[in-house]
């Protein structure tokens, strides 16, 4: 993990809503358990934005730089769009920001 | 720690300077040990300067950011402004950022 990819991981966590995001989908049994798909695909981007009140062009631009940052997957089935969290990722991550503060 | 808070936080640590200095604060005698002042006061805005290797605005700018998200104070003796990193801050956040990821 270069210095530069840490500086894009830790922008992509500045906004209370990609961190909510992040949040809501390492429980998504608890934040997204009236979805119709299985929640072994992910989380589809539609509860995510239901879930947040806000757009769907808004949370995809979010969902877009969390994947960017590489803190979550998506996986297309069908029309549909599925996201899930990078544990090792945001494992990682935060190992790195422990040793470097 | 309030959601904008922490926002504030997470921006200060997205520049790789600004880590740096964290990091270089964490251990003044290892990277400051030719400062003329006791370390005990913290360390010099001048030391800071020489050790980035960047100009005293730049670093100026940098501090006043680590220092309004909390994670440093300084001290003024005589013309000399000295660092010091607030560790109860910097904990209080890696948990806050551990508990919400």
């Amino acid at each position: 993990m270069s210095s530069a990819e840490l500086d894009e991981m830790i922008k992509a966590l500045s906004h209370p809503v990609r961190r909510d995001i992040l949040y809501w989908l390492k429980q998504p049994e608890l934040f997204f358990s009236d979805q119709q798909h299985p929640l072994s695909f992910g989380v589809c981007a539609g509860m995510i934005d239901q879930k947040a009140g806000l757009s769907q062009s808004t949370i995809s631009a979010h969902l877009a730089t969390l994947q960017r940052a590489g803190f979550i997957s998506s996986k297309k089935v069908g029309q549909w769009n599925f996201f899930t969290r990078n544990e090792a990722v945001i494992q990682q991550f935060l190992t790195r920001l422990h040793e470097q503060l």
